[in-house]
């Protein structure tokens, strides 16, 4: 739609280019594009690089320096541990340390210089760590990684010294984990686990260690990566290399602050494109978000949305609590595609059967209804008088003996099924143990995803911690809750990266013909008139009344037969905003009288509350639509947003909207407008006509353009009211609001 | 305010008659009042008697019908059971058996009739227990229960057994437990638990199971009532009874669907003003609810959502899951009442801290900020650098020694805090066992509450296993989601009962003078005129448009100088609906040609249509107001439900509704606006004039009179819209429509 306006859009996928560090392919530096081509046209880069991590997670040599032994010390503590570790991973390691010259058996160097070999690895255990940054990068050191803590997270002081480290390590080529980190990348990971794995990012240390304890619950887990103060690498280095990582089956992070938006997303992008799942906990529900907007759109959606909706945009699933982080990570990193997006619940009870659907059915699962034919061959095991459709409920006692397997298997055989969850509420022995041991023999020959939900408090049941637990097929979970969401997440995942297409791939790469003439409209740290901005609405092609600019009654009156009665009249000024509540606006205007003297009034009003017009505008009167906000808002972490939202006073209290970070694709802009609790007011309620929806998301797309193109110029964007028409009739843009940075 | 138009209101709370059955105080039948006074204006009980159970819980005899000690039969078990539950309760048991000689040692007794005593409670284990019923009422037995399966859940056929079985049971004066209930109230309970106890109530015996397993992580139960079928004993029963039994310190219901919702609303008023609380998974989250509402307001709020407010009315705390409902059971059954509803986050990390307390402000807890004195005081043994404001960050080493236990007791001595809550993410035994030492330590020592989220997902480490659950006075938690649904819980449910004033001691006993006037104008079965149904509402003082019903152009044309200009008009008939859609409603008229205009018009749509009128109604035209719409809907389960929502086409897609279920108080009325996502419209936005809440409140409690009044003679009603005037100006009902039943 916008391709036939604004030139042709690229629609060429490159393929990730893999960048060794240290070394210096061309001009790339870290998550830098390498050629202009890999920018939009607001100068954002469209792929990132993915740094080569494999030499930091399995180095062929390490350095530690401030090694120790000494007793009580603790950096004895941490030193054993790399020692451990770097045998398990095949390293050589080498102490470094300026007096002792061994330090547990192993010959010590005094400094870096005297390193016996180039490293790939240096961990740093001193409090001082910049002197040292500049001796590494002399001995061409790879990685580096920061303990010390003392820095950004102190304060300004600490933050002065983080920019020096970071610029430090910029200069060297090297890179660098920390500081402020910890050593959960050398733990011991079980290596007698099988399958596809979790890999962890955290910020903090504390909030990943329920999920690496995962691995006593029988869950892979292959990497950690504890990001710390992110003065170099950050949460979307790990996460791009972790999704190329072919042992990696989900990546679950737990995110408190992004270092930045678009690095992110081209992180996220990258897991979509390879179908890797991405599972994060981010810290933030409440932020108050710092944004002092003066546009309505503005304020419709606070920081907290923006990220949310970046995240849904890339197919990364935001949960809230650690516990469903593991829970719907451990479930992503093992279970295989769905064969069908039917569940069926199954249990002993009617009533468990019946609570679990009914939680399930309105967090959006569905739960189809079985055939009379499988019903029937239910019926052959199960007592006529029990509910099969689905819920299946088995009354209990077929479960005791060879029929519970067939009535499982019968399930798994339906080609409507694609999930098979099983609450056991409570055990009891008698029936749970060999339903258990059922659904684990069956999980082992079936390819469709069985789950369950071991409802005991208790959780030391053997049923649980060895029939279960030993099961890598099946899903096992300790809530409904938990259940649910996980596999929601699961159905989500695969319905998402099947249709998936990176908006990236079809963002603008050159400015449109538009851009040239918007430009001029631009008034830099300004905000436009209303008929000024209207012109640069009208520059990317978006419909606004007719209407003119006048300075005189006599001159209104001749403007109002041009546009055609009946007119709106109002103020018109680089600075007014609130025109409305101070009475700058007339409507329905239908004669030269009442033109005349609606500018009289406006006039008046404008000097008796101090505001300077350049004018006042006769418009052409726009009735009978559904009234939108449309507008841009620059976000301090992804730049400038696009919202969508109804108009009107009624949803100014609502606050019904909708933001989206650009590029994002025709498609992507229609499932805004689903966001939207009010939508069904654009099919026509009440024996209205449906509103032209094309033309709205026409105008959406046009705004984004707008907000790429303009970029950083654009400070802020409100089109409040665009009225959309009755379908095929159009939207107009009402009244709009520039402020240029 | 209604008090002084419709006569004196009572306010007599009558105190708990606690009706022995078998025994016959007066005229007292089961469940229902003594005497007229117990009924409100609409015919339904304001009190509810509570039945002594005493003997059932705990019987000095029991017999056991149909007992058995064969090998392989299934009674032989449940009387093994039964038996060794008699031993501990220290009743005679007596089994009945046609043909044995003795079961289990003990002499049998072939009929009911040859009992050697009378007995409190007879177990029925026979498959017809109809025949049975007869004898052990002319026994005088107290009690029954009965296990047979086959009744309401199997069909027509087993409703209608189970139907007799209750006529029986009726006229026996007996009381019965069942059909299609089992064992669990005569579980063995654990007696080395101490403190206040959780009593469960549960349709399903299954899904109570986890709750009974609380008692394997110490928490005490007392009582498990397995309602089953409910032909005579239901849910509310219970819950009344067990409001009043002193070791209990919290009811957890798992109801599956309420026999009859006053009943239970009255036990749940029992239980709120003894300030017991009842905690309640009600499943029916996605009922389709089968209303066909002819109404507006009635298409607003469904089946669940009136289930949904009768809970909150009486203070029941409703929650999704079974891990839900045992956590915050537990939790309220043990904590003392708060010394205040601050709450403070403690954890060694900053992030975890950060973590939780975004999620608890999200969900409504109350994070204060510490004074600068307590911070001075906790940076004594805290860092300078970490935040102590609230979440407080101990940063992990003052935990590890003397500290630990000083920063605790500082918090938990803060006047301002009510609650501490100590996330503990992972288990890090050098300082995670000495917090969990030193918080159970502390626990022991103060009457606030100290919460702990055991975050592991392993939860078999001995700080978790021993410590913590070995301590009464800590409430362990294993998510964070569940910690802080049940702290809400727990302060909602205090903040409740300390201000809870029964709405059942204000319900109106009489009719109003309206009443007799209202009845007149009711037409049993039909739909009333718009012209009438005005006049119902007048009748009840609610504030009408000025209007005239005219049959002819020049009456129209003299009411609309009657009226006074401007007029709108509108097509007047006994089954109109949908008046605005049809064109049958012209507004904005101004002159005497424009009225007979369109008395014209609307009579030729009418006879188009195919419209029976009863005339055009010329009406004084209202404007500048907030349009709201208020209702009365009966629910199958509970009666006649008030709603009111925002009007106007928006929120017609948005259902922004609220509903209650009379009888409510001034302050519940007000309340319910605070339901509404659009209350802020009522205050006034983009500087309008606040609205008239006063006379809006004063309309819901009309209707509400008008709900009890009319009672079933009223099927729907229907106020769309209702024009609440700026403030002081007064509401009036501008279309309205009635449905008789």
């Amino acid at each position: 739609m916008l391709g036939s306006t604004h030139g042709t859009l690229t629609t060429d996928s490159r393929r990730a280019r893999v960048v060794a560090c240290g070394e210096q392919p061309g001009p790339a530096v870290h998550g830098r594009p390498a050629d202009v081509d890999d920018l939009d046209v607001s100068g954002r880069p469209l792929y990132g690089d993915v740094p080569d991590l494999d030499r930091f997670f399995r180095p062929e040599s390490v350095a530690v320096i401030g090694a120790s032994d000494a007793e009580g010390r603790p950096n004895t503590g941490v030193t054993r541990q790399l020692l451990g570790w770097a045998e398990r991973v095949g390293a050589r390691l080498h102490p470094v340390h300026p007096s002792r010259p061994a330090v547990f058996g192993i010959p010590c160097v005094a400094s870096v210089a005297e390193l016996p070999e180039q490293v790939d690895l240096a961990v740093l255990l001193v409090a001082d760590p910049l002197p040292v940054i500049e001796e590494l990068a002399e001995a061409k050191v790879k990685f580096a990684v920061v303990f010390a803590s003392g820095f950004a997270e102190t304060g300004e002081e600490g933050a002065a010294a983080q920019d020096r480290l970071a610029a430090a390590v910029r200069r060297s080529g090297m890179r660098l984990l920390g500081p402020n980190t910890n050593l959960n990348a050398f733990e011991r990971f079980r290596d007698d686990l099988d399958g596809p794995a979790i890999a962890l990012i955290t910020q903090s240390g504390h909030q990943g260690r329920p999920v690496f304890a995962l691995q006593e619950l029988g869950i892979r887990l292959t990497h950690w990566a504890p990001t710390g103060n992110e003065a170099d690498l950050e949460t979307a280095d790990f996460l791009s290399w972790f999704a190329e990582q072919p042992d990696v089956g989900a990546i679950a992070c737990y995110v408190e602050g992004l270092k930045d938006g678009r690095s992110f997303l081209l992180a996220a992008d990258r897991a979509a494109r390879r179908k890797v799942p991405v599972v994060a906990v981010k810290v933030g529900r409440t932020e108050t978000g710092a944004r002092t907007a003066a546009s309505h759109t503005g304020k419709l959606t606070g920081a907290d949305a923006v990220v949310d909706a970046a995240m849904r945009q890339y197919g990364v699933i935001r949960v809230d609590g650690l516990d469903e982080l593991q829970d719907t990570a451990a479930l992503l990193a093992r279970a295989r595609p769905p064969r069908a997006d039917g569940v069926v619940v199954y249990s002993i009870s009617g009533g468990t059967g019946a609570h679990f659907a009914d939680l399930a059915t309105e967090a959006g699962l569905r739960l189809p209804t079985l055939s009379d034919t499988k019903q029937a061959e239910l019926h052959q095991w199960i007592p006529e008088y029990l509910t099969v459709a689905n819920p299946v409920d088995n009354g209990g006692h077929p479960v005791g003996d060879w029929r519970g397997r067939k009535i499982i298997d019968a399930i798994l055989d339906d080609p409507s099924v694609g999930v098979l969850i099983c609450p056991v509420t409570g055990p009891f022995p008698p029936l749970s143990d060999r339903l258990v041991q059922d659904l684990v023999d069956a999980a082992e020959e079936t390819d469709k995803l069985v789950c369950v939900v071991w409802g005991s408090p208790v959780g030391t049941e053997p049923a649980y911690r060895e029939v279960l637990l030993g099961s890598s097929r099946v899903a096992t979970f300790r809530t409904v809750g938990n259940c649910i969401t996980a596999v929601r997440a699961y159905l989500d995942h695969h319905r998402f990266t099947a249709s998936y297409r990176s908006p990236l791939d079809e963002a603008p790469r050159t400015t449109s013909p538009s851009f040239r003439k918007a430009q001029a409209l631009m008034r830099p740290g300004q905000q436009l008139s209303e008929h000024a901005a209207k012109q640069l609405l009208r520059a990317y092609g978006i419909r606004v009344p007719r209407e003119q600019l006048v300075t005189s009654a006599a001159a209104a009156v001749r403007a109002a037969g041009l546009v055609g009665y009946p007119v709106v009249m109002k103020a018109s000024g680089a600075q007014i905003a609130h025109k409305t509540e101070l009475g700058l606006v007339k409507i329905g205007l239908t004669s030269a009288s009442q033109v005349r003297d609606a500018y009289r009034e406006l006039t008046d009003i404008a000097r008796y509350e101090g505001v300077s017009l350049d004018g006042v505008l006769v418009c052409q009167m726009v009735e009978r639509g559904v009234e939108m906000v449309v507008g841009v808002t620059h976000d301090e972490l992804f730049g400038p947003t696009v919202t969508v939202g109804l108009g009107g006073v009624l949803v100014e209290v609502l606050r019904d909207a909708a933001v989206r970070v650009p590029p994002f694709t025709e498609e992507q802009a229609l499932d805004m407008l689903g966001d939207l609790r009010g939508r069904p007011l654009l099919d026509g309620v009440r024996g209205r006509p449906p509103a032209d929806v094309d033309a709205l998301v026409e105008v959406i797309l046009r705004v984004q353009r707008m907000a790429l193109e303009l970029g950083d110029e654009l400070a802020e964007l409100d089109i409040n009211p665009l009225m959309v028409l009755p379908r095929g009739q159009g939207a107009v843009a009402l009244d709009a609001l520039v402020v240029c940075r």
